[in-house]
């Protein structure tokens, strides 16, 4: 038979168990964080009509995975969850009640050159709110995931905000240098705007602007700093007048969050009001605010972090000593299941050695051995995996107390 | 602006808040079964070399998306769960433990023709076993998959299984027509495969086959049987030599599930063992098992048996009375969350009634009301938003009441 090569797509990544808990248990974080705040859940589709991503992501727009389907439809994958989400209320605005609160843990794809801690499938975790002009709305937005932040352990966070109306005297490719100079610096910032064509008066604002010369803030924008003050973030916010975001659709509040222990890592949650991607797709001009963040890059700081995440495997495993007393191993595993204590049987009667090296690359707690004698006498050995500990019970005590060390 | 109109792809769906709620908690009901069995969770890429899922299901091929990408790779989009686990298993042998067990629960994609119950993209929640050729890895699949259909409040369940092998002596032509006789009838059976160009000989046994002339058990087969009855299952299992699974991979045991109060929903979860399937990838041959649960024709079944799906919404909402206690909203909601209490604050001080009717299309079971008295005095009004009972309450007894009404 010819073989084919087991292999992955360049920037595409396959997630093994350990790898697979560790992302489930922050998903869980991430949703009973969003939750705590009257967010409630939603899904789209992967696949969009191409003309509905199209116009939205200004440079990007190359990345964005599209093509012709079956039916010669021109259709495009998810690059982001606030346009298919805008497309969602947009179609579904009858039926909606306002303001319409949700969040959104799924994957996106970006044909982007794959470097460190950039991938082309990766998940974004979104909140957004549609039909409030409020900085109420602001404040929620960006706190909610601030709290988030803190939930999943991390407290040293800064965010940074700007409102986009302070550029309302420059153009488009000029806001979108503004917005790199942190990497580039204000030399760079200068390069890049005069090879865009950039006009040597904005050049010159620009440099004024990211050095810092006595921006004011906007007053909407001091009432939401205010607001953030109130909640009690354990992080910093501050003003940043260089903040602009790459996407065109932001209309007036922006921010970024940056993890203080680790600020390499950039920017690794982002967000802001977009009152006007919704008029693309309605007649009816709704306001919305939101913000996403990026699991993947938050995953690899804790990682360089060092911070350990630790989580449970499976609780207990019935070792086959004997293949004739299998029906005993399915009957006793079935009745710990049903007494909510996670449990498999080892299918093959194979050397104990063999069993217990299962049992210890699966980080399972306890084995649970059962041979003809301990079987005749309803008893069972317990054994501590990891210290190898063995006690002999019944097995009416080896079911309570494996109910209690839940 | 030229207005883009807002629609989905035919066969794509949209998940609002109510749908997701439901399914989340169902992906969390069918995820704690899985892991109380062993199984741990894996993720894979939605696009993969088209070369690694070529090949593999039949005449169904041609159902699966796929295209040529920005670097010239000819990808696909995933159409099953179990072609990606076995490419990932083979890539990654050195680093598993064996048997190794994995669930999964993610979405497929496949270019079939829409009709009720049936989508482009959809969810399958897999379980597979690869390393073991025990009867006993049969078991433990079945028996996850049945229990998993319990925790679910479906009890009366039937699995029919067969084993593959007692097709040895017919084409693959003649097991793909055989495996639709409960659709199509005796007749339409002998029709089709004199289209197939099946021979008469073939189709003689064929009949035999599926109108029930004594056909034996498989040893195999009993002994799985066996071992089932012993795991105390609900629902019925049953010996049915007409199932043979559309799939090329299959090569012994083989079953499907039908609910037997909607049989006419068909097959809602199904699967065998794949004991060839790796041998594609990999030099060396490793046996394996699953099953997959149809998540979206399950979740119909349900709807269509009338079964309500209760969810919980937001718990209070702290209604805007005068937008100068905005900062006194957004503290004492920040302190409820603290303890566990989600909650959320309207964003302007808009008509009373106007706030009452977001709580009630929200499902929000408390409505707490501070004006400027109740504010100076540390009170609060709290409002059952279905009853409109009320009592003044300190704050302090406030947050004593929600965090026990939880």
């Amino acid at each position: 038979m010819e073989k084919i090569e087991p292999r992955n797509l360049k920037g595409f990544r396959d997630f093994g168990p350990q790898d697979q808990l560790i992302r489930q248990q922050f998903f869980n974080t991430i949703r009973d964080s969003f939750e705590s705040f009257g967010f409630l859940p939603m899904d789209t589709p992967v696949l969009e009509y191409k003309e509905i991503l199209m116009g939205k992501y200004g440079d990007d727009e190359k990345l964005v995975y599209n093509f012709t389907d079956n039916g010669d439809r021109e259709v495009a994958m998810r690059y982001d969850l606030t346009v298919p989400f805008a497309r969602f209320v947009a179609q579904n605005e009858g039926q909606l009640t306002f303001p319409f609160k949700r969040y959104q843990i799924a994957p996106v794809w970006r044909a982007d050159k794959p470097q460190k801690g950039r991938y082309r499938e990766f998940y974004q975790c979104d909140i957004d709110v549609v039909g409030s002009s409020s900085p109420m709305a602001d404040i929620e937005v960006i706190s909610c995931l601030a709290k988030t932040f803190e939930a999943l352990g991390l407290d040293s966070y800064l965010v940074r905000l700007n409102d986009r109306t302070i550029f309302k005297d420059f153009s488009q490719d000029a806001i979108r240098v503004i917005d790199k100079v942190e990497k580039i610096g204000v030399d760079g910032l200068v390069k890049e705007m005069k090879q865009r064509g950039v006009s040597e008066q904005e050049i010159e604002a620009a440099k004024n602007l990211v050095m810092g010369e006595a921006q004011q803030i906007p007053e909407n924008l001091q009432q939401i700093i205010n607001g953030l003050e109130q909640m009690g973030l354990k992080g910093e916010v501050a003003f940043d007048p260089t903040i602009a975001r790459g996407l065109d659709y932001y209309s007036s509040t922006v921010f970024e969050f940056v993890l203080q222990d680790n600020p390499a890592f950039g920017s690794v949650c982002g967000g802001g009001r977009y009152d006007g991607l919704l008029d693309q797709f309605s007649k009816q001009s709704q306001p919305a605010v939101g913000g996403s963040i990026g699991i993947d890059r938050l995953l690899a700081a804790l990682e360089d972090l060092g911070k350990e995440i630790t989580v449970t495997s499976t609780k207990a495993i019935i070792l086959n000593l004997d293949a004739n007393l299998s029906g005993e191993y399915l009957q006793l595993a079935q009745t710990l299941r049903a007494q909510g204590v996670s449990c498999e049987v080892y299918y093959e009667a194979a050397k104990l050695d063999k069993q217990f090296k299962y049992a210890e690359q699966k980080n399972i707690e306890y084995a649970i051995l059962i041979g003809p004698d301990e079987a005749k006498d309803d008893k069972a050995q317990l054994k501590n995996v990891t210290t190898r500990d063995q006690e002999e019970l019944s097995q009416t005590m080896l079911i309570k107390q494996l109910i209690q060390s839940q």
